[in-house]
């Protein structure tokens, strides 16, 4: 992965509200350790020898570093803030709206605090969305329940009749927590926004339950995605074990990245065989599943494939692509076509056969978070407010090197972060499955 | 319901191997009190007055006993006994063999125990499957995994061909895990055994996680299914109300009868919409599905649906029907078909809606057993025991009035058990769900 | 169990508010099968034989079956209901007050429920607690929770007091879920309202998680604890294997009766010793735990015992007996005792041995109900709301031979209920446990 | 926190098997990319701008890069491996376990491998025990379940009669799963090994629930730790409301460092104090618990507290200090102590308040590792192995920036490591609890 290209001119990511004033507001945060925006975090920690290329380095490219500031933009008195959650559900929604909304009222004093409903299109008059008013109390137990409480929608809207509605309810702060579709749709609400002057800051808080963001090595929810496929995972072994040549396949998120699938068949030694995205690979001939496959079975008579839903897409060449309500490329369903193709091929060649096809998506992704994604989410939520009222907009609170960081969001949303197929995390998925003994015997 | 007629010729349901001998061998059964075969459990506890009813009765029906009997039928020394799973999974299969091999190993000190592999067709020489050898120690810990370690297959298998290799195995106790299809196979091999003379004890433990059959209160697993649809209700709920006029549905199992749909319903008050087999509903017009789920929708914007595998088969009248395996009626999906024909709707009369379909069978088929249905799973296994050594035979272990009872095969798979629609259930379905006020406002 | 000589005076029993008018008031239940209030659910079916035991009695003894009533006593429009929960905490509160609230809004359409805090402290004025008002919003998601929204308190308080409260705040239902004290509280209450000539009805939920209540085969909340001991026992067996001759110990709620430590180790089949209030035992000695401790462990080196709080008492004669507020009888801490005794034994044998105690009462009090308790929750509210509403006083709801019953107050605290030694249940654990092997070996 | 100090001279942090020979084994591991002794991981993240930092160091402090070497020094053929589990169980433990076996078996060919049992205890032949042989199929399971197989004990044992095990068994590869004095063992057995020049390879996997080990981010247990710890607090949580003035007191683990508590209690926002090693408290005067604790429950009648095993130590003072056999000093039981002296607090001052204790350790510790802890324990496992095959000697496997790492067992034992005041982690508990309010209004 080559980042390099990106940083060339760096001037084109700030993202203070730099000609509308100063930070001239004392912050209310007491007992806090104060973050200077020349504090930076280096990002290319994943290059092979760190210290070589530091010193190639002229200007050394980094994130700034998130975290409450001295002086902040927006005066707390009178602020207003929006809080927006979009796009499929994803472990931890509610975990970072009652963080945002605890942090702007405990810690910056901000009261009037709207939960806008059901996505983008709670911010235009047609549908008729009213608002909800959040404060702690309101928000105190929903960190248990998963979902949202404010109602999501795929899609974006005008930008101009949003911001219409931001300008008439004197919303300065806007907290947009979504995914690609979503930030760039909270990118147009910036241009708008500036070319009105309005001291508006908008704040993104990454949601890709797909961990597929660039620039941030980790997004919420996924370390719960993970260990809620844990269980369907053994419930397909179970099923597979149960029957002569019994084949559980298990199809996971992950449109163009593999983590959760590969993550899931790491943690769960069950999987023999992990697809992703990032691998292609072919159905028949000797190298091809089918084959692979068999080996298995005339070896244990069981067999348990995790796949990737944008894994072998590469199967479907010649059909033509659709798209969902928020752009997104629909993928073909791999998940039912090789539970078809699988059954069909052992009909074929006169093997018996039992294909058990398991598609958790939603079951997985309306769960409450787990802790250590609860913990993520308040955090990320912390700094995300804490970046809207010291003037920032058009960022997203991002996560590198064990720190919290801003990003730009046309960085973040420049490319899919894929699987490092030189990993440890693939290689340990190749080490757990051993699933090219198979492919190529 | 009446069962009256069924009970003209109690003979017919004699299930002792009284030709071949006497029980004569002393039970080395410690420390139990005995039962006697002439004790019973009488069984119409449902109707209205027990008390009026008894005195009619000149012969009052009943079952018999399950329990250990002091003299016993089959001398341990030379017992060879084999277990055996069919159909589907269930939770508690494992805990069911575990139970018969502790019983048979410890307490009638039976060391011959095999696990028969994949169902019939381990009975059967051409599949070739060797059977496990099973001892309390391979079964140690089997009871905190789901699925079955013996594997199963669904539908039966020529009777001569395995009473064949029931008498080269020597086995003069087979016990059947299985549902209707099984033990009317396992009816089949008995009638075998009687022209060929064998003594050989045939006993079914009712398997069906439906919950259906008659003349048994309750069966294994079913429990268990319905704690696990609890968080997949909870999961459709967050799914339905993340959404403006979201609508969760959740597909359970029950092919004829509801109870696990409704049970379910009764325990997540999430439910708005509870469709079982018993009720027939329509989906057009002024008391169809359709209108009761705007109506829900236009007050609430959000609803969530479980229907039973089999509910709303009436639906479907014209099209032709297809048996599975096991020669049961495949069902036409009605959880497919509710989604699409309910998106359909709101797009037709130009209402927003998002429809998501959950369909967990298999996840929910294949957990663990919960503590409740571990502890009756062992004591139908202990039961299972009791009566095959006493040489029963031709029966499965029932439930009744809080006691394990003895019912004909014949009895059992006589016709399925329906919710009452009166009763307790469905009438605190109806008065949770409320569903009936948006059916007929 | 001879139940036979409280039924002497079967009058001394009713329950009904007779004197004060008669039920003339249509039910606004729709939809139901209504209950008349001579129909019966006969009680001793534990008997042996009970075809013979009927056609003997001349009057049979019998409970009133719980159920709506075509006439009731109270008019909705004029009620105002009060909601009570009294002792420790059990899963399950949240349910029973959920479906209380539920009832009584929908079917009954009274909308004046009070929730009285603090148990019936709540009911004094002088600890100033003012009560909730409850509605179907407010409890709309409280079954997904443990404890009680209401609080609790320990103790009962002056009748006088208390149906002065009644009396002031015009309550003529009252609703107390809670033990034996808490019961004979309500009694108390009965008495002093009878001696007014109040209209009031007073309706008990049994809530022991003992399940240890005379004539009531089920409580609700005991489901869950056997439910959620499995898991802490799997812990024990961990930390028992993770030691040479490690000895894990759980001590269980049971001050009385050993239901749930029987049916957690008949659950989990970890346990290797299950000691409960119905089986003396001792330490010392060939016969005593310490030897057959011993024998276990030279033979597997570790071992799981599974104590319930009440067992063991015999081995602390001598020393004085303390009461708890509610005037239990304070056990003394066999749990405590017995890791003490069990680490001095082996180090004064010279045996290497690591004790490890868990005591989870709390944890294991303050949970969620599961799917079943959930339902029995729900049912036993219904049943409730409809012996209140139909002028029932004095009582509770009871559970037999699957029926929902009314039981007199002073029948249901009559004694407490003791696991039958001869039973399925006890037979199950020695034979899973096979601890009997060990003590007399 | 500065570490300059330690790297005065790196060469005290040599950890290959230098003099006996070269690695001139060509590495049986396919498809991997090779990692070069001289990648390294750079430390000093934490510290505030890191790139002046780099410019000032001459020499960049850093650590060795894990991973697989193309040329090892232990031929596999030869080798014989040993495993061994110390001090108290830890969720992962089999986990790491099955990740050795699995590594050693299949991508290095070792298929001689023992597992020691019960800690070093297994290394000393007075004990008797012997090992365990290990191979995929032994191991196949135990990922799923707590505890670990091997059996674990505290304390050391001496070093020569260790190594003469080792010598006596041929083992060249020792893996040493445990906590800061099995690690001091570890070295003292590579002290003994050099003395005898031999080429045995002794490998640290760091084992410390509590996560404290110095220049190591995130030991394996912790993250299934704070989960776990989630419902107990919620069971603190539902007690403290159901008793008027209720309080419930969680002492979890956290000898030295706080990290589980502070992690868990900003996970589950019920926590009302998180009571850590890292901050000293009063109890009595205005800034004291006492009257912090009685401020809350005059707002909110019920709190909940969270404490490490190791804060308030201040509050000993005086008391002499003890030790276990690991060498740990023990701690003075914080959780009694506070539980008693609220208790006595509130009668003094004539409050009612009800104090609930929970002291869950050895529930969590022994529980079954989550998804995450278990790919983490599976990658630590897996460069462990690479790191013994490839002749280190007397290190650990450490964590980095998201790399792993070689870190020299003194190293990592050098110092505890402690929750940064001024970090997020810490910040955030104080926001989440907002504890601070109440110790000084």
């Amino acid at each position: 992965m080559i980042y390099s290209n990106v940083f060339e001119d760096p001037n084109k990511f700030s993202f203070d509200i730099q000609s509308l004033g100063k930070c001239s507001v004392d912050s209310p945060v007491r007992g806090r350790q104060f973050i200077e925006d020349d504090e930076e975090i280096s990002f290319p920690s994943q290059v092979k020898n760190i210290n070589i290329l530091q010193k190639k380095a002229e200007k050394f490219p980094a994130f700034q570093k998130a975290g409450p500031r001295k002086k902040i933009f927006h005066d707390p008195a009178w602020s207003h803030a929006a809080i927006i959650t979009c796009g499929g559900l994803c472990p931890g929604l509610n975990n970072v709206i009652k963080g945002l909304v605890n942090v702007l009222y405990y810690d910056y004093n901000v009261k009037s605090i709207f939960g806008v409903r059901y996505g983008y299109q709670g911010l235009v008059p047609k549908y008729g969305y009213s608002p909800l008013h959040l404060n702690p109390e309101v928000v105190d137990s929903i960190h248990a329940v998963g979902g949202t409480i404010l109602g999501s929608s795929r899609g974006n809207q005008g930008e101009v009749e949003m911001v219409d509605t931001l300008d008439r309810m004197n919303i300065n702060l806007l907290f947009c927590i979504g995914g690609d579709g979503t930030l760039r749709g909270a990118s147009d609400i910036v241009t708008e926004i500036t070319r009105r002057k309005r001291a508006i800051s908008v704040i993104g808080i990454p949601k890709t339950i797909d961990n597929d963001l660039s620039f941030i090595e980790k997004t919420f929810g996924y370390e719960t995605a993970v260990h809620s496929s844990f269980e369907i995972i053994t419930s397909a072994h179970n099923e597979a074990i149960g029957a002569y040549n019994g084949i559980g396949i298990v199809k996971l998120m992950g449109r163009d990245s593999g983590f959760i699938a590969a993550s899931a068949s790491l943690s769960n030694s069950a999987v023999d065989f992990c697809l992703v995205p990032e691998v292609d690979f072919t159905l028949d001939g000797e190298n091809g599943l089918f084959r692979a496959l068999e080996r298995k079975l005339d070896k244990f008579h069981h067999a348990v494939i995790v796949v990737a839903e944008g894994a072998g897409q590469n199967l479907f060449k010649g059909l033509e692509t659709r798209k969902d309500a928020s752009g997104n490329i629909l993928k073909n369903d791999i998940g039912v076509f090789l539970k078809d193709e699988i059954s069909s091929y052992f009909k074929r060649i006169g093997k018996e056969s039992s294909v058990k096809y398991f598609d958790p998506s939603y079951i997985i992704r309306s769960v409450a978070a787990i802790s250590s994604d609860s913990i993520f989410c308040y955090l990320l939520a912390e700094n995300a407010v804490h970046a809207g009222m010291a003037g920032k907009t058009n960022m997203v609170i991002g996560h590198w090197n064990n720190y919290f960081t801003h990003v730009p969001i046309s960085l973040a949303t420049h490319e899919r972060r894929k699987i490092d197929l030189d990993g440890a995390l693939w290689k340990g998925v190749l080490s757990s499955t051993r699933q090219n003994d198979y492919f190529s015997v």
